[in-house]
């Protein structure tokens, strides 16, 4: 304890690898989570071994109405009792209501909109963008937003979240606005960064990401499921503030707007660890992870 | 069918989703497994719901040696009966010896080499490389050789496989030269291009990746299975050519030196399928995955 409190005072390496980084980060670093835009969906039947939870902040400042809907759709208890409907290898898993196309059984939407317009793109003037500097192919400008992955076209004054692993977007047909907030997907492969600006990105998982990505993939198209009983429950979603404060998953995310993530992302550029052999001198948009850590326990 | 056949034959349109593409694709677009440099991997013990068949196909001009001795272990019968030892959530499943370690224990390697030199890269002169004109960021140069997406750096001369989804490579230690073949690993996330040139890649999952992504994360460090029940046993690997013909799996590959390939970048840089409002202009080299196909029945 004594060697481990020293290590953690000590100034970094010059050139430290991400681990150093991470342990040399200060409190002020870390955030904690926003009870009022951050979701604990509990998926499976009690005692189902797929089962676990899936922890999912929120992006408002992106998609605004299509947050307030679901949110509005949590607190109705929506999503209770639906199912993950559909898993897509290297793509997506989705889930929602099954009867959705049925006028008889679908679940009601109580208070919550039918529909509401596409939240494809926001302005990127005035956004707080944590630039990354290195080329990225699908657009002029990368960076983050608050820990979530965006891009952007300057000339154009737009901005929007990237499809990245572990992000949330509500699914649609068609028409652009035809996505509500009712149907949900999760990345779980390569970054499908062509739906970049094609739907609207709700938010990301934040942790419970490899429950979804180690489903069954459906053997129907687009890995839908063919069979009712190889859908995974949705036992519960919850919005953390509905919760008891202990309750509530004690994580952390590293802010992005700080030097330590500006370090990381260099360390991760150019790998110190013994192991690599080659520098790439590079990171790409989707494989610059986000840390998040367990609260550190208040002093008693 | 008298519908179907006459659209098969019909022009394509100007420009056609990729849908469109492959069904306007000729006979010689397509090329048939090589059962000299393609492996059959079942995994799962019988009956054993979680199992099924993994087919890689070999990358002998990329990593010749490499090739080389998993093709004689193969045929020494020394994967049967291995496991895979760790899957690790965005990242990659790796299969091998659990008592690699152990030099009581360890599976004898027979004929093939212990030792081999590392085989990250091959000069670039010569390849012949179907060029993809996006911008990359980790290459100034990528495109595809017979169906394995390529990076390289035309000023050193050198290329090397990227680290694509299902793209398979030879676990190693520290030191560069330490892999042999016995430990394999496939990609089942956003692809770890930071490890291109660090590694040597081996080849890459043609079907059946989905069995390797879908599997339980392992709880232990990187992903390792912590419990030996929950690694999934390797029933058998052959090279296609110990198989009788009819028992080899029909499947064809699109080649990447052909129009139609070029005509399915395009459809997919910018799409035409209604569901979409915005084309990117642009692909990922990993994005752009090779089609396969069963191969059609001959007439008879």
């Amino acid at each position: 304890m004594a060697l481990a409190a020293a290590v953690s005072h000590a100034a970094p390496p010059a050139k430290p690898t991400a681990a150093e980084v991470l342990q040399a980060s200060r409190a002020d670093d870390w955030r904690p989570l926003d009870p009022g835009r951050t979701l604990l969906m509990q998926l499976g039947a009690t005692g189902d071994a797929k089962g676990g939870e899936v922890l999912i902040e929120l992006a408002p400042r992106f998609a605004p109405r299509h947050v307030a809907n679901i949110l509005t759709l949590v607190r109705e208890r929506y999503f209770d009792g639906l199912a993950v409907l559909r898993v897509q290898d290297n793509y997506v898993a989705q889930w929602g209501d099954p009867e959705a196309e049925s006028a008889e059984k679908a679940r009601p939407l109580g208070q919550a909109e039918r529909k509401l317009p596409a939240e494809f793109e926001v302005p990127l003037r005035g956004l707080p963008l944590s630039r990354l500097p290195d080329v990225d192919g699908w657009a002029q400008v990368t960076g983050w937003v608050d820990g979530f992955a965006v891009a952007a076209d300057p000339r154009a004054n737009r901005a929007w979240l990237a499809h990245c692993y572990g992000v949330v977007g509500a699914g649609r047909d068609n028409p652009a606005d035809s996505s509500n907030g009712t149907e949900l997907y999760a990345v779980i492969g390569h970054a499908p960064r062509g739906l970049d600006r094609n739907i609207t990105v709700v938010g990301r998982v934040l942790s419970g990401i490899d429950l979804l990505s180690s489903l069954p993939r459906g053997g129907a198209n687009m890995g839908f499921y063919d069979q009712p009983e190889q859908r995974l429950a949705i036992r519960s979603v919850r919005v953390l503030d509905e919760l008891p404060p202990d309750q509530r998953p004690a994580l952390q995310v590293l802010r992005t707007d700080t030097a330590t993530w500006r370090a990381l992302l260099e360390a991760r550029r150019n790998r110190r660890e013994p192991w690599f052999v080659h520098r790439s001198g590079h990171i790409g948009l989707c494989n610059a992870t986000v840390p998040t850590r367990p609260a550190p326990k208040p002093a008693s």
